[in-house]
């Protein structure tokens, strides 16, 4: 990743891991499990922007060097493999 | 598409058409709504296994050309947006 | 299902069916790969929302006579299970 | 939620916390984008995971005593909105 993306790629992460801790918490307060099923689900969707993120960087480094040096055997079924495993 | 990769969408999406023609009666004939919901998961799974297929036709064909003709940009774009659709 | 929603469920169940053909008609015209896709993430989602309409409908009249008859056993382990495919 | 799933769902949570923290390390450490998505993606099924069990828990026993007292329309919407989110 190039050092803007992944700058923020951790600051999301490091958010995502704040927000998590705090689902423990309401859990260990024994919340209602609406409300912390709502947060978790909030949760995955960050996570998601993240991949939306990393995803993006990659086509446009990594691909494209792949397509370009005729590489691009490999790259095509991960991109393949990550489209399938996202949407399981 | 290539031809047999188009063959190959087009008989699935013909099998899709008549597993929700089912689905159809299904619903007229008041079945179960739980049997229900299970077909038209069914439905939406086979829907995803057809766009997995395009997707991999796009990436070794119309993604391969344009990454070749320095090309990329939209393509890029427009891979991420598909990936963002998908998992919404 | 009451007749009110089996009648809305049908309705779009056909609207569904009419796009799918749409669908057909692009990959058999040699349709540009993300504009298929395009069109076939939008027929999931249609259906996504048919099923959310079956689901409240469940949850409104076979899940509450389940819990009220003392019978949720086999309701929970429906909707367990439904919410479990659902995100695969 | 009952004791023993809280116990349960606690232990999860810290487990994906601990999971998230290496995907951290891994983009510190410049991964390569593909490897680093796997691992996101694994941690967002983890907590699909955790989501299951809390939604089975609260079937189990809120919704279940909402629907024996008769105050189940809160429980209704409450369910078809998480669905909905859910499937987001």
């Amino acid at each position: 990743m190039r050092t803007e993306s992944r700058k923020d790629v951790l600051a999301r992460l490091r958010s995502v891991a704040g927000h998590l801790k705090a689902v423990e918490r309401m859990v260990e307060e024994d919340t209602y499990c609406v409300d912390v099923l709502k947060q978790t689900l909030a949760v995955e969707k960050a996570l998601e922007r993240i991949d939306a993120m990393i995803l993006e960087e990659h086509l446009e480094t990594c691909v494209a060097d792949a397509f370009r040096q005729g590489k691009s055997e490999r790259t095509v079924k991960e991109l393949a493999e990550i489209f399938a495993t996202a949407r399981k």
